[in-house]
């Protein structure tokens, strides 16, 4: 089979690694109990702390996004806790049939696919449950299905009012994206994935724990093993971990989390921003819709909604004269929508190159003039970097 | 911190990576829902059944062997099961703890560490329950710990008579370095790991299950999420993955298995076996101790007591002076052993490498005469592979 080396991969990931993180990637294994990986262990925990501008615990999961929410969820709550889920995508919706896997009770907080979470309605809940009952708030920050953001900002503040719940948030596609304070939010469980604002292959995922969350997992009696967040802290503490891990994606992790601090957070969250806005006002000078609310789109993928074709054919056909990689839309959305992921290690390049590929396609199709792509690109190119 | 580029990993994992295998990590990653990995997980996964020698489902999970087993036992057991767990090292140890975690009600078949398992203590206990009341019989084929192998051969054949038990069996140091043909042993559910035999780096993890097994899963009431192996099976039957799965050591999986058909079974057994004899009688040679009972030695790791010596020094003593790195003994062991592991991606040049630093070492402590050096060099050259 043909691995395509010049793919251009623009779903919300895996996102493009790095050529220098691929070569650490490659180095040969070192053992997971020897000093080198231990100095590996105690810098790269140092760095994810600084990209989660937090002082908690960061733990380094060998798994998917969804094992690092399972673990959080898992670690810390009890049989028949009550908790709030938001659900206004595929994520959400994940961690609701999590929560009710592990037998919590849970109330949902809706919005309809595309349009945000309210956080008002999260206020609503969370004031009314004065016996304190809701042990935990489990969201998604950045819905990777539609492309929208929820405001967690807004939602966190209601979730320190109610001072007893935990929020458990799901922050795959916003951490490294945009800004997360976790300290200055008051986060508990934060959890990520390595193929994301991460700019390394998939594997490894990330939980930050604050100390309530600790406090909370001292009596949590859900059954868990690999996935117990406790056993990851002690074994933390002494640079280490209870499980072999991925070692050659510590390699890379370590790599790229040097990379993300000599660009600064302060410029990743705007070269996100930058780009989310070139991709979406491109996109509707295109004719084309947005399928997530404006006012609340994602910094790492843009959804765009086809009404007049289908969305597996058009990424189909960039995929193959373009040599680009579209996401298509999950669930019910297949062959409704597209999304452009435009998260991690991404420049201005890449998205004048998507959109030109997605205009290109529009004009062969006659569903749009060549002056359009034009009016399209000149719109984009105001946000791409001044030189 | 310096990766130290040359060192020779001798522990049982992770193992050396060739270099075919590190260049295929290295490649710039693609979309894991992408026609060209559905092609690499649908040869992966035949390619792993031919090594299983199976027709069961092979899945590929994103964790370590850990993860393996708890999937197999928490996708197949119920709360209250009663299972036997084989307990003579560190891993067993796991399994009981595994199964405790999720209720089940164990009893424990134990050998002292570094003693084989008693098949007829399996026997006895399984032809006492007429009434068919033990769900899963839980043990370890090679257990790392000690470096003894268990007669897996034989305990089968006993939980095939019992008829309604399954076998779980940790195979995370036995698969790809001597024989497990599952079906011809009829074995249930069986899990490895990816830095073992398989030649590549951890951060994968392999469970075969067999029609028994899944026939168990489809009532299996305890609580899983990303370990739940249905959710696996039901991706596979489209070539694709539940979750994000690890696609860069999936591309190295895919070379690894391809070198290991080249080399064929029977051989990369009986280089496994020449390696173990090598050691072995080398390490008597030079007069010191097996932990591991002679007629049961680990085709994949030796363990060897120290009396004399602190085998954490020892082992130092040969990282520093000969960049091979040793591993120590685990928990009670820990200092009074020292395990080499000759496992994967070995060949008789590290054989005689391991063994000429073991022997300096001795001879410069004055524990033997070069002439015993001499002598356990030319028994290991016995075993090695004749030109």
């Amino acid at each position: 089979m043909a691995i395509q080396q010049k793919l251009s991969l623009m779903i919300p990931g895996p996102t493009p690694v790095p050529e220098k993180v691929l070569e650490a990637l490659g180095r040969h294994p070192i053992g997971h109990r020897s000093k080198d990986f231990q100095d590996l262990v105690e810098i790269t925990t140092k760095n994810l702390q600084w990209l989660h501008q937090t002082e908690n615990d960061v733990l380094t999961i060998t798994g998917s996004g969804t094992a690092a929410m399972e673990a959080g969820i898992i670690s810390t709550l009890n049989r028949g806790d009550k908790v709030i889920c938001g659900e206004n995508g595929k994520f959400g919706q994940r961690w609701v049939k999590v929560a009710k896997e592990f037998g919590l009770e849970v109330i949902t907080i809706n919005a309809e696919w595309g349009k945000p979470l309210n956080p008002e309605d999260f206020k609503t809940v969370l004031e009314k449950d004065i016996n304190k009952e809701i042990k935990a708030v489990i969201l998604t920050h950045s819905e990777t299905s539609t492309g929208v953001i929820n405001d967690l900002k807004t939602i966190s503040s209601y979730i320190r009012n109610h001072n007893k719940a935990l929020s458990i948030i799901d922050c795959v596609t916003s951490i490294g994206a945009c800004n997360v304070p976790v300290d200055e939010w008051g986060l508990d469980i934060v959890a990520s994935g390595s193929q994301k604002g991460y700019m390394i292959p998939p594997g490894l995922s990330f939980v930050s724990m604050s100390k309530k969350a600790w406090q909370a997992s001292e009596n949590s009696n859900l059954p868990k093993f690999y996935l117990n967040l406790k056993s990851y802290r002690k074994s933390l503490s002494s640079n280490s971990n209870p499980y072999t891990p991925a070692v050659n994606l510590v390699f890379a992790l370590d790599e790229s989390l040097k990379m993300m601090k000599e660009e600064g957070l302060d410029k990743i969250f705007k070269r996100h921003e930058r780009h989310k806005l070139a991709i979406s006002e491109a996109a509707t000078t295109l004719n084309l819709k947005l399928f997530a609310d404006e006012k609340h789109l994602s910094p790492s993928v843009t959804a765009i909604q086809l009404e007049k074709m289908d969305a597996e054919n058009f990424r189909k056909t960039i995929k193959i004269k373009y040599d680009i990689l579209l996401a298509g839309g999950q669930d019910h959305l297949k062959g409704k929508i597209f999304r452009v992921g435009h998260l991690g290690y991404i420049n201005d390049r890449d998205i004048i190159s998507v959109i030109t590929a997605i205009g290109n396609t529009l004009v062969e199709q006659n569903e749009i003039s060549t002056e359009k792509l034009g009016e399209a690109l000149s719109a984009a190119s105001c946000h791409l970097k001044a030189i």
